[in-house]
């Protein structure tokens, strides 16, 4: 268990903590005392029928999600809803390997999938608060793989889903991706197979990752067109040390790794024995499938592809310059499509 | 000065040695007895005009560009064309890092620039066959680069130009995934400065290039739809390593290096003070721009707007399954594309 100033109610506070006990995963693993960390903002009402449940994506928590997704004036409205923003498990602030425990911690920290996190937020959801519907599940990247996990496993709990940048199943170019990410912090020898004692030490192979998310996680136009000048960088290098190495520095190298390995696994269809078609035909929530069309993670082809499945459902495309990581909400119009999208969705009769 | 038997007669030959001399490059150094490995097919007819140049990409030799780009029946055939195949400098068979002696060895090979290609290239098609004039230059990759440079440098000589998937100017997006590539080589602790004693000792390195390469060199569809099937691999991974992996294992690290680096620095606009639209403007070979459609190294986009600086020049997009590395000739179709546009364009009066 390793102290990290950066999974802390300072900065990603305020939140709340739900003690699930011994939580028992999909791969076989278990985690003692597993516990997730939540925010919530707005007021139940007394029907339980007006929560809007955000998931979070790989390495953000639940304080980005809250920062531009939601808000007074927003489609995600606290004043109208009751809204639950749960930290997936290895992200840092819920249960994960580097605050969890010897024997099960660091490297030994159990694998995941996103249907652990979709079982642990249905208990959150259930025994805490009793809300046996959800408005609306929304989420990004990673989160809009859980999105659709919770409309697949939960048909009649979510009313609408609403996954943005993300598929329902990783698909093999990601996976390869993937692979080549975690193989940057890896093979650094600072990694030490994951028994670093210093999280910070692992720099160098965090700075190299972050690096990979410049060449992937972006888009050509956003360097071509020099748009870190715009947000306040003074040069193609000091956008990537100042936004991308920065952003990742402080966080904690098992966490990410975990979370990525979880990402390998995303795959809605484990539950119909690896049949897509059947798993995304089972959703009964109104869906909104919103692509980024610059996103070189998760095109716009491969998203619309899971999108016939769904019934009912509609693509709604999502313009920025940014790429995958318009998700962070640099561009004002990328909040403004969210925000139509959303109230469109939200105002539709289920 | 390393032995490494890939690069030899019995794997890339039949070649030519034209030897330059002491060579001076653009950015300050000298390569001492400076050798262009090259090889024609085919016949310079007494007018010596029916000379086309093939240049070579990163990484790639005469070998490739000959079996995939040239041959009898093909649009560049040496029945009526005079064909030479120039292997460009670090590639190994030319002047390179790991067959100069010391002190100008491995890490302290002088760098290069595109335009040193062409001005050695030049000097072989004058110098040693006395050829004035061109029918073709064409070339794929970092060869499309010098195909750009030799038509912008040498506009008079250059009738027709076939530049293939790249770009006159490496774009900032190239060149954040080019500095990622290269990183994956030197964070290695086997690369050590590029002092190694034995090149096969940095093969994890070499192995985790390769991987990059499948991420971004490759397409998408190609994984998702599993075409590594096609080409006769039983996995994914089965087909990372015995066609990427294995590709690259047998080359040299510092001559990749000193092409990603030359490939870093690729800017036609270099003579023109960065103006690139100058640069472009001086070309008067009637030119075919040929990018690939699924290409994520260089985008039609970045290259239809270097084409319309091009006077005369026409957008000739090349449908492909396989991404950048299309221009391996996996797909008969490609080649099949490749052929009908050379052809007209070898067809078009000049």
């Amino acid at each position: 268990m390793l102290i990290n100033d950066y999974y802390s109610h300072t900065i990603h506070g305020p939140y709340e903590l739900f003690r699930l006990g011994d939580f028992k995963l999909e791969e076989g693993g278990t985690i003692r005392n597993c516990t997730l960390a939540y925010s919530t903002f707005g007021t139940l009402n007394n029907e339980k029928d007006n929560a809007v449940l955000v998931t979070t994506w790989y390495s953000g928590t639940n304080k980005i999600m809250e920062q531009v997704y939601t808000g007074r004036g927003r489609a995600i409205d606290p004043a109208h809803y009751f809204i639950v923003i749960v930290n997936q498990l290895g992200g840092g602030l819920s249960s994960s390997p580097h605050n969890t425990p010897a024997p099960f911690s660091m490297s030994r920290f159990p694998d995941l999938c996103v249907g652990d996190d979709v079982n642990a937020q249905y208990k959150l959801l259930t025994e805490q608060f009793g809300i046996e519907r959800l408005e609306l599940v929304v989420g990004g990247s990673l989160g809009a793989q859980q999105t659709y996990e919770w409309a697949a496993r939960y048909p009649d709990m979510v009313k609408r889903a609403a996954p943005i940048a993300g598929t329902a199943r990783t698909t093999t170019h990601d996976a390869v991706l993937i692979e080549s990410m975690i193989d940057t912090i890896i093979s650094d020898p600072s990694w030490n197979g994951g028994w670093y004692t210093n999280p910070h030490a692992v720099h160098a192979a965090l700075r190299r990752h972050a690096r990979y998310w410049a060449v992937m996680g972006l888009s050509p136009g956003f360097f071509n067109e020099g748009l870190w000048k715009e947000i306040g960088f003074s040069s193609l290098d000091d956008f990537i040390v100042g936004f991308l190495e920065h952003y990742f520095l402080p966080m904690d190298p098992n966490d990410l790794l975990c979370q990525l390995r979880k990402h390998l696994r995303a795959d809605v269809s484990r539950m119909t024995g690896g049949t897509l078609h059947e798993a995304l035909l089972r959703i009964r929530a109104k869906t909104f499938v919103m692509p980024i069309d610059t996103d070189m993670l998760f095109f716009v082809k491969d998203c619309e592809y899971e999108q016939r499945s769904i019934p009912g459902s509609e693509l709604r495309i999502i313009r920025s310059r940014c790429g995958h990581l318009g998700l962070f909400g640099i561009e004002k119009e990328f909040t403004r499509q969210i925000d139509t999208n959303l109230r469109e969705l939200l105002a539709t009769p289920v």
